[in-house]
């Protein structure tokens, strides 16, 4: 998958390590049956960081997360460190909280930092009770791993369903100073965001404070995560975090600005290729879908449309068959939500083989099958809605529905 | 499928045809490519009848949606007859109105009606022209061969991805006259109902006024049709229309009473068993899954609870691989909307098999695998949802998500 190229920023490796200052580590600790999955990850920073996070907002909230916000009410929105395991959520749980914070304390005992500056999550089967003995066991070894290399095996730790790691890193100039901004995330079903989607962690070493951290994420989150729907379904467990230690020696970014927007770009160009990672990444996935949604009349709206496209499993369906529905597009736009007037309403498919319009003024236009279905063989896919009611764009990406989404799913947790 | 006994209420034969007064007829006309199918249906009153109609919410909304709604309201609520074709939706055409207005005349014309008297629906493909000319070669010979025997041949004709033909009728007794209504309807994908659902003609020879037979329809859609998901798209051709020609000789029912209700509980059995086929004949679907939401504290977030968990992705595919997975149950009742408290709730799964409690006060709780799959084995299921927290229940119908799905939506149009 392409990245998208801006000047100023430079993708580098490193994921959550990339930035100075950071460490990680992934191991296996026996949550998993395949002895050959990590499903235990630890970040950790030399400095004390300010942390933003953004969370789920349904109202299933696992354990992870309440303890996760409780934390970082305690420690102000500072944090040092993030413990984190798949394959179990820790969600639905009696005894979910205190075992969170068990994985916390055991976490802060080998830092030797508080409990309350550690950032817990868990991500896996929902409903059943997570085995804290398995983490007892291995935090030590854990610990003792961390690494600037190992940010692999923290990414690795953190997959589910997921078929390939995602990490990502750019560096970039705020105030003479280099900085750098990286991240990892894992994704593959229950996505579709609100405020927040599955695991992410961001790290960078920008000093950024606190709330302008937050306020980031809020502004970035809106236009990435939150324009992506694998399946419609809201996780349980869905996190964002950044974690920003402030290494790199720039004049803290602590209001609206250049420097503000500096950072938010870097944030963003981050968290936009995570974002379609996780689309491309979808459970049985064969085809990224991205829609671009142009002459909006508001963002909100812009971004409503487009979601609404993406997440249509009639246009999944379509998409798996290259098959040029242009119908199925309208009809989605249709029920949106938003108040559009759909007899201005142009639709064009695109990809890498060239791009045909199928829909003009809202009405369906004849069109080469043909080429339709050689632009729609392609695994990435944009589909263009010009709305012709204002001037604001937005994004959304999703995948294809496939028989591999039902057979993934028809037996997840066995 | 098991029809729900009921005292004082009989299942009858005869589709749109057991309301005494009603003919009807289906014939291949050449839209569909396959000649044993038939493509074109009309239904026809000896009598004018009040009629009652409720549709797609959907902005996009098919040029035979706006023709009916002109027509009803030229005609202040009164049809005679309706004319509708499969194959081809006849929306998103630059001259859609036109053909649909094309298709009343054409049949005013051979029934000696006025157009304004005809209710038209189409569904099919959207965005492609509609042929008039098979129509109009045809339409003679639909109107000559109308009988009360063809109840069949018009419920063929209004069938698209359907594998069943969905018709029942129930006999019952208004102010001491034996009264009759039945009904048609298609309907296997692009299933989301909002005030509507698919096509479905409702016929009856009950006397009841215009304005409460409005009414009836939308109090009974509200429970049935609109809490019905197959796919999750909203079809932009959706429609429910109900025609009362009043030759049983009842008194009219005029305001709201005990006639009132046993009208609409009559209204109810049909519309309830036509909703339980379209969800068992959702696109590629094995089971039908109803989810019953018990002691919630209104109507409106029993359904919306209900909905969102027959809706979820995860849900169904877990159904249709038999695996009593309440995580995603539960999850998908924290993002339906309502506002719930979660930590109340008691999941249990049954079947003709027996019952299972899988989740208890928010908890997930051990049960017997074994004993969990015998019930989700079976091709009828349903999902008991005990919020807790009032004490109204309602229902919701799904069907669960398979390979076929995919592979029926993968190539539609070809």
């Amino acid at each position: 998958m392409q990245l998208q190229q801006e000047a100023g920023y430079e993708y580098i490796e490193g994921g959550v390590c990339a930035a100075a200052g950071f460490l990680a580590n992934g191991c296996h600790c026996g949550l998993d049956s395949n002895p050959q999955k990590n499903d235990l990850g630890m970040i950790y920073s030399e400095r004390l960081c300010n942390a933003a996070a953004v969370y789920t907002t349904n109202l299933v909230k696992g354990a992870p997360i309440l303890v996760t916000q409780k934390n970082l009410k305690a420690s102000e929105g500072k944090a040092r460190a993030v413990i984190v395991n798949s394959k179990n959520a820790n969600t639905c749980n009696a005894d979910g909280e205190e075992k969170a914070w068990n994985m916390c304390e055991l976490a802060a005992e080998q830092l030797k930092i508080t409990p309350e500056e550690v950032i817990v999550a868990s991500t896996g089967v929902i409903g059943q009770a997570l085995p804290i003995e398995p983490i007892a066991l291995h935090i030590k070894d854990l610990a003792a791993g961390l690494s600037q290399e190992h940010h692999t095996q923290a990414a690795e730790a953190i997959m589910t369903t997921d078929t390939i790691k995602k990490e990502v890193a750019v560096s970039f100039i705020l105030g003479g100073k280099t900085c750098r901004l990286g991240g990892m995330a894992k994704g593959s079903g229950m996505i579709h965001p609100n405020m927040a989607t599955t695991l992410n962690f961001i790290t960078t070493d920008a000093a950024v404070s606190a709330k302008m951290l937050q306020q980031a994420l809020r502004e970035v989150v809106k236009v990435t995560y939150n324009c992506l729907s694998v399946d419609g379904d809201m996780s349980t467990n869905d996190m964002v975090c950044v974690l920003a230690n402030g290494i790199a020696g720039n004049d803290e970014v602590a209001a609206e600005g250049e420097s503000y927007e500096t950072f938010k770009r870097a944030l963003y160009l981050v968290l936009l290729h995570l974002t379609k990672m996780l689309a491309r990444d979808g459970e049985g996935a064969t085809k990224l879908i991205e829609c671009t949604c142009t002459e909006a009349p508001d963002l909100d709206t812009a971004i409503t449309a487009a979601k609404s496209v993406i997440s249509s499993s009639l246009v999944k369906s379509a998409m798996f068959g290259a098959d040029a529905n242009c119908g199925r597009i309208l009809c989605a736009l249709g029920y949106c939500g938003a108040q559009l007037d759909v007899s201005k309403v142009d639709v064009e498919l695109a990809s890498a083989k060239g791009s045909i319009l199928v829909c003009g003024g809202g009405n369906g236009l004849a069109f080469s099958e043909e080429q339709a279905a050689e632009i729609l063989g392609e695994e990435e896919l944009e589909i263009r809605i010009n709305l012709h009611q204002g001037n604001v764009t937005a994004k959304a990406w999703g995948c294809d529905l496939t028989y591999d989404y039902v057979k993934i799913n028809a037996d997840y947790r066995s």
